[in-house]
């Protein structure tokens, strides 16, 4: 889950990545990038809204970029939203 | 749905909110800003994503803020994540 201050939004309860994010921070990390896919782009909001109020009021959003990116499956390629948020700073 | 250059993105199919954008900036609008809240939000992005991958190819995206609203509920006041996405030309 956490790789060179990336954190990746997956389908575990939002508790789990705000901790993988101010534990980053905590570590010493300037600046830490949430990304998710498909339906885990809510989940990524609101994991860096939970961590900025609650835990690190002086972590800033730097920059937010969507994106789209195809993925291979059963039934051909199939397109899928993406997110990233980058916090700093 | 259409109200000021503005779509808010609701649990209608995302076909339904891309022809929304599409349609108001064939009705000339040079801004269209996508809203969504809470679970909504992945629709948002896919909304956005597909209209100008398919529909506009000339429009970028402007801007993209998230944030926090409070909502009152039978037990209280609960916080939902948001989205604000601005596409123009």
């Amino acid at each position: 889950m956490i790789e060179d201050n990336v954190v990746f939004i997956g389908n575990k309860p939002v508790m789990n990545y705000v901790l993988a994010v101010v534990t980053q921070f905590n570590n010493g990390s300037v600046e830490v990038t949430v990304k998710a896919r498909g339906k885990a782009i809510s989940r990524a909001v609101d994991a860096v809204e939970v961590s900025r109020n609650r835990f690190l009021q002086e972590i800033k959003i730097k920059d937010i970029k969507i994106g789209t990116e195809k993925i291979a499956t059963d039934r051909g390629d199939s397109n899928v939203s993406t997110i990233e948020i980058v916090m700093g700073k």
